[in-house]
């Protein structure tokens, strides 16, 4: 194999462990994964390193190790559709979140979701709500489907402005979407504020909250999310994902918290489910609670240790409550990633109308730890921080 | 593992063999793979099998052990979204059709390609064409979109009518749907005729030609496909998928092919690409040929088995082009599949308006073997056939 090739195994990837797999009688599966990677490890030139990626909001931690198991067994059904296992997953969710069966549609990663519903809600005359800089997936689609998008900026915290987007709110107004934490902001919105905001919506207007990285916001789901007032009949949609927390972007692996009603609706645009393979790493990484604490809390303690350099740099940033962090460089953001990308590190894209900003993606300690040596370099050479 | 686990692996798997392995270095991946299989055959009870599938159109000889090498060795990378590698994919694919890659969408299965066109294309006092009994899943989509559906009866051959379908464009016609083979009667098109009334719609209207089966067909893709219409500038999307011939059902890779300004209008609805593994083990089957010409040739084997004997005991069926054979059983579908079900036999739902015929997908030589023996005994106890 090339080492150009994109199937070249990086040095941020999952490394499983033996002690945990031998209870499953397949250690020698893993043991040879294992093999395998530190073989492509070894075949790797120092000189010619894959670059670091905090581009994408990826989980550089990996991802569950029996996800990874639960894949290796089902590979000899990849012939089969998932028929059953499909509904084996959305089970699952509905016991995790507590809702009946025929609230969960489950897609590949949570982004379907946001565009079913843009489709399902969607009309020429009609309008919706978002925030800028902001995610944009279902917006775009919002527009597809001919309706109006209004888009408010974020506050002077880079947060949701919830009495600017009520104001906003006219009679062809049928959705608000709100994602929280807000990518790229990292800001997440007050939960006691949040739940008043949707509680005094208009019954006919749709809030659709994105919960992609609440996990990760102070307090987690268990504090923030609005699933409760789903629970209590508002008329809300809840998307969330394995992409983030789960570690499994790549295997795509979402889902919509819903009415039955609105499932309906949505329905009617729905693609397809989730990949088999990523069916089973999904029921896998709902059991294996020692990942998602261990993901939760290298999330947690990298964030800080890249934003206590940050306060120390005296550089500023907003909240970071998700998998990454919105930092103001002062440099016009294209410029910005290309110096990055000199010293091998790719961070995030242009955010409108924030372009001397930049969102950066959580990696591991080491890879922050670059990251934050070269940035300061940068921010030096650049003028906008005096050399020590 | 519990044997109700939808989990647990079932006869029909693909075997690994180890001789082509070798040439990799990861032979010792699949050594355990395989006693993975091997441990779960002897766990199964055989009073307790899990019934015969030849009710979906997946492919019972398994998938490219080239392909499952390729998503083990992408199992550490399953946190990292397919950016490059779903380039890659694209670029293989385009090289396959031989058109630039900016023609090709590849998608998680080819249905969203299905239903990106029906939302590209629909919209309110607009029609398309298609036939009954056949697949819906464009169609549901331009009806939810808004567009009016025309549907045409097959002809006594149970095959396209392309003078009825002809007769019935209006100037609001703005797409015709073509399943080549047809699902569910398995009858081809004749390419000549096809090809002379694609070139005879106005320019306006798209020629949906939907080839999921077409590698199956007398002739093959390179008799039957329409792709030299695309290239030589006529209106149309051509649909494949990895799902049948592939044997990749489960783990969700299509994709169209179509000229990039409809690429640009389909992408608007674009919901995600494949899945990374789905991408590493797509790219690998395009470079096995070895298997692509063994899943034919057993296709096309098991296929003839079947209507050898269909012939021998004087009962109707349609041409079988593709991967399934349309069975007139003269017994209400429902009740047919019940009781083929009674002998751990599952076969395909009901295609009204055909409801006393029955789509039976190609398994196994071995499973056919038990179909055959199973159908006979249900058609001589139903009064169908005589008894010999």
């Amino acid at each position: 194999m090339s080492k150009k090739s994109p199937y070249s195994i990086t040095s941020s990837s999952a490394s499983p462990s033996i002690w945990k797999l031998a209870a499953f009688g397949i250690g020698a599966l893993l043991t040879s994964a294992s093999s395998l990677v530190a073989q492509h490890e070894v075949d790797d030139d120092a000189a010619d390193m894959a670059p670091i990626r905090i581009s994408g909001n990826e989980n550089a931690f990996g991802y569950s190790q029996m996800a990874m198991m639960a894949i290796m067994e089902d590979l000899p059904n990849v012939n089969r559709y998932a028929f059953t296992e499909g509904q084996v997953l959305r089970e699952a969710l509905a016991a995790r979140e507590g809702v009946p069966t025929d609230y969960i549609i489950a897609t590949g990663g949570s982004g379907p979701i946001l565009q079913m519903a843009a489709l399902a809600i969607a009309e020429p005359g009609k309008n919706m709500i978002t925030v800028a800089p902001g995610y944009m997936q279902l917006t775009r689609t919002f527009e597809a489907a001919g309706g109006e998008v209004k888009t408010i900026p974020v506050n002077d915290k880079l947060g949701y402005d919830l009495e600017a987007i009520k104001a906003a709110i006219d009679e062809n107004t049928v959705l608000v979407y709100l994602c929280n934490p807000n990518n790229p902001t990292g800001t997440k919105i007050d939960p006691t504020a949040l739940k008043a905001f949707i509680t005094e919506l208009p019954e006919s207007i749709v809030a659709f909250v994105d919960e992609a990285y609440l996990e990760l916001a102070d307090g987690g789901l268990e504090e923030n999310s609005m699933i409760d007032l789903l629970k209590a009949g508002e008329n809300i949609i809840i998307a969330r994902t394995f992409s983030k927390v789960y570690g499994m972007a790549g295997i795509r692996v979402g889902y919509g918290i819903m009415d039955p009603e609105m499932v309906k609706k949505l329905r009617l645009y729905h693609m397809g489910g989730p990949n088999r393979l990523g069916i089973a790493a999904a029921v896998a990484s709902l059991a294996d609670t020692a990942f998602f604490d261990d993901s939760v809390m290298k999330y947690r303690a990298v964030r800080k240790m890249v934003t206590d350099k940050l306060d120390e740099l005296e550089i500023e940033y907003a909240d970071a409550q998700g998998s990454f962090v919105f930092i103001k460089t002062g440099i016009p953001i294209k410029f910005f990633q290309s110096l990055m990308e000199d010293k091998n590190l790719l961070v995030g894209r242009p955010f409108p109308p924030y372009l001397d900003w930049c969102r950066v993606s959580i990696g591991t300690e080491e890879e922050m730890a670059i990251f934050l040596e070269e940035f300061e370099n940068v921010m030096i050479a650049q003028g906008k921080l005096a050399a020590n």
